[in-house]
């Protein structure tokens, strides 16, 4: 499917210092913890969970995670979901919304292709015009009856995409409801900028607030008789808060497979499972004087839309402090505040483990995802992990 | 060469109103514009220009520039090189170090093979361990006496790599002389920051201060008899102090063939050819509300390292102010300070260009540049720019 280069970082079977940089490496140890984590959480609390692929963009890992439980994936982009269908996933749901005809066509030929192999998808809307065009394209398709599962988007705080709660979304689900082609699925109710809230009250508290408006929506179609099959959302952040709280049947996280350092920054929850670091940016020092250090990765190799990385298992005697660089290039300098006082920095060719500040961006950055296990410094490459959704933006 | 996804945003041929969304869109027109200024610009001022290929990282690009008279290409990483090698271009400068063994062999061998093409590889240096690491691979590869160009990079204000001015300058010179593989070929001496200083009179301060550190270097060669074959630098911001100081015989600008919002909010040194901007992120609005409109390019489709993108082409009175939306969205709201003072927004279905707040990194997001003529309104998609060196992060 994938162009292969002709310099990949790292072949299977390599030992992990022979990694090339810079390089994007899964700690599949670290990883496998976190499903495991996950797969326990959801079965404690009662709750499906559908692990959103916009983090991982990987077919292979998508299967790992339906092995574990997982009941089927999220992803925010069509394209994303054309990845992972040819890859042999066939439960997705599309949690965003899709507008272009030439799009929504995409969408009814995928609809058609995982209903023929026992499979779903699922797509999110919030406008009347949206359920409309759908309708048209699966018409256009001649899909049979309820031949895709459509969720109503309700803006629960994100402001962003979504209906006002209420008698809005109501009118949305009575719109899907006339169009035989489409089958009403239920409310998708996620609130992004909750999970990144600092503390864990503040984070319980807005999904209090999020827990409201579902309610306010789920009294509207009480009122009118109609049945809601599924209440869906949360991340990573907020997950214990609405698994708890008896009303959402699936929840959507995606970052609690890599975690990032901007998630690390967030005060655990006590009901949250202890998720580790799991994705890692190797890099190299390629110039170094008596003030600092230069590694060979820069913002092409990380996003730092969310903050720089860390750096990842120094002793507080070598804290380093990465300052940004550039596209090419991250600056290293002794963290003093952190313990390193006596001006330690690696030396020329010396290689190092970053945490991304935000996952999901970095590996959009990445064709290869370098799996290793038995650790950074005795482990093997097990796996080369393709990212099949890498730039699926449309 | 590159896996062709199934669904390109366009296809060549087809008007621009068909493009898909988000899409990397080039407008041609005022591409050859800011091709055409900066060889001009160039001429009249007696330097030699090198395209830095860090931008576009297309090699049919790379071919254009040279049609129109750069005398080669800048990249910051070997394969990067690699990419544009792999596209024909012979002419190439890694501005930048490379310290792993396996790296180094790499360049050997590229080395050879542009040699037999009649054209010639350049890196850059700044340790002794580089150089003798360098020359070893040059060795293991039985390279000929003088078979790769070697700059030294000095330190001239950006305090990222490169080497102190002066004696160290001289003294990696010497060690690279006393390789025969390699050659001297002079001064790497580069100041990224003062690219963005945003007005004219700060940019010409840290460039005269730049000055005096290469000045202070010559010295030193001069006073050891050894001569400089060339002093290299400069970018977009700063290149009409550079090109005017006599000492500089090449320039290395990249962004001057799309320009970018950061680098428009700098004042304009009256020196400088009027760029205008090229390169946009096409993006339609799928969400909609009164509010605000959600359009479906966040930061997978542009850099936000600079800054957010501004909306482009849009009169006063729909003025519009992009907030950031996350990975997938972007966030559009009326902007009254620049005169949309009735609210307006954009329909369900809209499209909208974006110029990016960051080209470069914007660029390495893509696989495909859409190259288009003719206009917004009424163009066709001419041809479409593979990204070769995307992802080309060793």
């Amino acid at each position: 499917m994938k162009h292969i280069p002709e310099h990949l970082q790292a072949l299977v079977g390599q030992a992990v210092k022979r990694i090339d940089t810079p390089a994007l490496v899964i700690d599949l140890d670290a990883m496998d913890r976190n499903i495991e984590r996950m797969a326990r959480f959801a079965q404690q609390h009662g709750v499906l969970w559908r692990a959103h692929a916009k983090l991982h963009k990987s077919a292979h890992i998508a299967h790992l995670l339906e092995h574990a439980g997982a009941v089927g994936h999220c992803v925010q982009k069509l394209s994303e979901a054309e990845a992972l269908a040819a890859g042999g996933i066939t439960n997705i749901f599309i949690s965003n919304e899709v507008i272009a005809p030439t799009k929504l066509a995409r969408v009814a030929a995928l609809a058609q292709s995982l209903n023929a192999q026992g499979g779903r998808l699922a797509i999110a809307v919030d406008s009347e015009e949206g359920i409309t065009r759908l309708a048209k394209a699966m018409q256009d398709a001649k899909a049979g009856p309820a031949a895709i599962d459509v969720l109503v988007e309700i803006n629960v705080g994100q402001n962003r995409c979504g209906v006002e709660p209420g008698v809005a979304a109501l009118a949305l689900a009575n719109a899907i409801q006339s169009h035989p082609s489409l089958r009403f699925a239920g409310l998708q109710a996620y609130h992004g900028g909750a999970q990144h809230l600092r503390t864990a009250a503040e984070r319980k508290a807005a999904i209090e607030q999020v827990l409201k408006l579902v309610n306010r929506t789920r009294h509207e179609f009480d009122r009118a008789g109609i049945e809601i099959p599924l209440i869906t959302g949360a991340g990573t952040g907020t997950m214990v808060n609405e698994a708890a709280s008896g009303i959402y049947g699936e929840i959507q996280p995606g970052s609690f497979l890599f975690m990032d350092a901007d998630y690390a920054a967030n005060q655990r929850d006590a009901a949250q499972p202890m998720f580790e670091h799991a994705l890692f940016v190797k890099t190299q020092v390629m110039s170094r004087n008596d003030r600092h250090a230069v590694c060979d990765a820069g913002h092409k190799a990380h996003a730092i839309d969310s903050g720089l990385p860390k750096l990842h298992a120094l002793p507080p005697e070598n804290a380093l402090r990465f300052a940004n660089g550039g596209d090419e290039h991250g600056v290293l300098h002794p963290d003093a505040e952190a313990g390193n006082t006596s001006g330690w920095l690696p030396a020329l060719g010396d290689t190092l483990w970053l945490i991304p500040g935000h996952c999901d961006p970095t590996v959009n950055l990445h064709d290869f995802m370098i799996g290793v296990r038995g650790g950074r410094l005795k482990g093997v490459v097990e796996r080369i992990f393709s990212v099949d959704g890498r730039g699926a933006l449309t």
